[in-house]
């Protein structure tokens, strides 16, 4: 089984090249690939698969119009978080999907369009690292509140495609213990959503960190990004504002984002980098068992030489 | 440049075939190949050298009396911590080092001496997934204490080829709070020293974890098992014992594995697995610049397509 790894600003991913929708991927191989010692590692898995191959729910896809001037889809983004859980979208991902897509000739640039289950998102690569992913429309859809290590932190809730609570801060957003999940009102989020805590830091400029639902704390989260911005230009006063809206610069853990906050079509850019490309071994994959106790010869018969 | 990714039980490595010796791994590309998120991720690095071609200490290497009987060393085994520093010896990684060589076909089972820098290690092939290492003398050089989340913990100075503290317990090993570097008194220990954390759970039974200097708190460490399983005899009575002694299950978080301690030729035993082979990708490699800010395009004129 072919796969590469990439990563957005840390954000990394197992890619899957499956054209034909081949693949068995259960929610075991998933969280086994994942596995960060005894897999290959990645916050997500990115399937790529022939739309026209793809056996789900392409109706669901292909329900979203089309913009006239822009490419067809021919890829599909099957997004997993590494719990084996489905997610619909993942900016990050898309990203560095569509820098896959190129760096392996499998589609024409610089302008992509790509098939996910939360519609079609058009990728463009500036040439110079950066990837630039339209995200879609971004809603503010409530008020919530999280829990962080015992204190609750008001929040927009924001759909990004996603479910998201961005939370603005007045405090170093690394100050926050982020190692457990926030608690959140199931009642607003019946899934679970993506919890930012964010701070401004200059003019059009926030930090942010992300604990996202099925992966946890991650270096950087591509929707989570919009939705930050999102929530700093409401509290800006431009929210929604006049188009085009001005970019936000979001720094992560990772590295640094840049997203223009819109209504109808937010946009994320931010450098998409593949690290590697092989094959998975086939006794890994086969999970062929390993006996669980097993004696040493005695010392005396086998020894090494020191 | 090719790679491949391996583990035993958690104690994961990137493994970089060089049979010429002609890579420039320094330590920042090592440090970039362990990145979990913008690398391949690992605890450290093999790299694969024919003995004959490594520029390096090779008459330090085969100082040590080859024993008759045993195979010849083909292969040097150039280990390398997470962080970029040297390590002499490694026993999950020179069990994963011996079933690459066995995999790659680069070496005939189902015995290999392997040269590494503190000797010649033998490694044979059970046939069941479990590899069995010659992990040369173990000796006890002293006592000493550890200071592990503000309490001090007393331990036997063990040399395994490498330095470490090992610390009987009577609590769960789990209980400790490992997440930072243990203090040692820097007079016993001038180049730091990995550090075991130890309990017995039943006949020849322990489980440990471990702090290793340079990679932090890994799943596994296969000199540490065996440095756990003296510091276990030396309670039981059997440090120094009759030969040949009778092996210890060794539980560590990663799994399972059999040490049998000796103060002249100690065995480590357990499973080895390739999880992956495949090309690093050459932008990735020369580390190509990308622009720290790039202002996306305005959101009238790139739209996503939602």
């Amino acid at each position: 089984m072919h796969f590469a790894k990439g990563h957005g600003t840390g954000n990394d991913f197992v890619l899957l090249p499956d054209p034909d929708g081949r693949l068995d991927l259960s929610p075991q191989l998933v969280a086994r690939l994942c596995d960060r010692h005894t897999g290959i590692g990645a916050d997500g898995i990115l399937r790529a698969v022939r739309l026209a191959a793809f056996p789900g729910p392409v109706a669901a896809v292909l329900s979203h119009p089309q913009q006239p001037g822009h490419p067809q889809p021919e890829w599909f983004m099957d997004y997993h978080n590494a719990d084996g859980s489905i997610a619909e979208m993942c900016g990050n991902g898309v990203r560095v999907f569509a820098r896959y897509l190129l760096e392996a000739g499998l589609a024409p640039g610089p302008e992509l369009a790509i098939a996910t289950r939360s519609g079609v998102r058009v990728v463009t690569d500036s040439g110079d690292g950066w990837l630039t992913a339209g995200m879609g429309p971004a809603q503010v859809v409530g008020t919530g509140s999280a829990r962080i290590a015992g204190r609750a932190y008001d929040g927009l809730a924001i759909s990004v495609g996603n479910p998201h609570l961005a939370c603005l801060l007045t405090i170093p957003v690394s100050d926050l213990d982020l190692t457990r999940p926030p608690e959140l009102d199931p009642a607003l989020f019946p899934d679970g959503a993506n919890v930012e805590v964010i701070r401004v830091t200059g003019d059009h400029h926030i930090e942010m960190r992300v604990y996202e639902r099925g992966s946890g704390l991650t270096l950087s989260c591509g929707t989570g990004a919009v939705a930050a911005a999102v929530r700093a230009a409401a509290a800006a006063g431009e929210w929604p504002g006049a188009e085009p809206a001005r970019p936000w610069t979001v720094d992560v853990p990772g590295g640094r984002l840049a997203v223009t906050p819109s209504p109808t079509a937010s946009l994320l850019a931010g450098p998409a980098v593949i690290v590697a490309a092989g094959e998975l071994d086939d006794a890994w994959l086969r999970d062929a068992p390993v006996p669980a106790d097993h004696m040493p010869p005695a010392a005396a018969t086998r020894s090494g030489i020191g």
